[in-house]
């Protein structure tokens, strides 16, 4: 995504505590006293203008979510969307999926998606991919034990290279579609990326897996 | 496929038992005495008219192939490929993947290739492909403790069917395409069937999975 500098987005995000988490480190363990309930935690990694959180936050309000977004400049985009919408069930962070085993405890997460997320198209940068196996044993360290991971991509190399990923890591493959848009899954919540690469006709891959008991 | 019905399909395969084995359940645990010689054996369940099973022979004459086909009046054009071919290496036979286990004891079989396998859209028929988990299972029971099944297809839901029903068997998906032709792999044999309908644009799948230790 080509990032417009925004001098102003870190006070934005500073400014609003009620949405976007100041020390997301402080909670790790805690997220239900955050939310003020025992509702299951879903967290989207990478989660841009934040139309598909948003957008999840007000089709399951007893799921709590969180969207994590590494630049400022875009999760801005994201507040501006759950402002409007003043959700209690929807969070925002500004981290590094890198870090997430230092904010959520072994079990507190139940779902990550991963949307569209930058295929690093050249081999030398593939453990740069959310799915290379250093991002999947953060994330196994924060999932519960039926917890799954909901992948989604217009990118073919990128789809190919996760599925082997997944298997390899020892996720079990429970559902995947290569024409998304044409499946029998319902309730699709589209990202922004999503809805204008699939208006000019490009397939969606989608999958989720779960740990291996 | 249509079926031409060939009255004279039985005789001409029980009239050439140098490539048409006979008595396969005879030789269960004694494959390498049919061949004579103590190389791998890969098998094609669903051989069609032969064109794969043929130039997989040619290709790789250390390794020894059996095709496998249910349908008499198929199986006649792979045996005729294989009469002008002469390759010591390719044997046919005409039995049911069901009776598989009964054929090649446990550990016998290298490799199992699966190529564009009748996809029984209908739900209610879905015990009926090949890559149900009754058949994985009996694959399982005759496949080396490295050995791995080669699937391609043509078919967009077999495939993703396939995918899950291989994860959920316990496989390991070790590479994937979702677009063959276009992709690094090397050394393709057609099928007669791809070659038709690869002409016609349409994209191949195709995975191979290994039994996980």
């Amino acid at each position: 995504m080509r990032l417009r500098n925004k001098p102003w987005a870190g006070d934005f995000l500073r400014n609003h505590p009620q949405f976007v988490i100041q020390q997301p480190f402080e909670w790790k363990g805690k997220w239900n006293d955050l939310f003020g309930n025992e509702h299951p935690v879903h967290i989207e990694v990478g989660t841009g203008k934040g139309q598909f959180i948003v957008g999840m936050g007000k089709q399951n309000p007893h799921i709590n979510y969180i969207g994590i977004e590494l630049q400022e400049s875009v999760l801005v985009s994201a507040l501006k969307k759950l402002k409007e919408e003043e959700l209690p069930n929807v969070k925002l962070m500004n981290v590094n999926a890198s870090q997430l085993a230092e904010i959520f405890a072994k079990g507190e997460v139940e779902r990550i998606y991963l949307n569209f997320s930058d295929p690093w198209p050249k081999k030398r940068h593939a453990k740069r991919r959310l799915t290379h196996h250093s991002f999947l044993s953060i994330f196994e360290s924060i999932l519960a034990d039926e917890g799954e991971i909901h992948f989604k991509t217009d990118n073919q190399r990128l789809f190919e290279y996760s599925l082997v990923s997944f298997s390899e890591y020892g996720f079990l493959l429970k559902w995947v579609s290569l024409d998304l848009h044409q499946s029998d899954f319902t309730d699709n919540v589209m990202t922004e990326y999503e809805e204008k690469f699939s208006k000019k006709g490009q397939k969606i891959y989608r999958a989720e897996v779960k740990l291996r008991k």
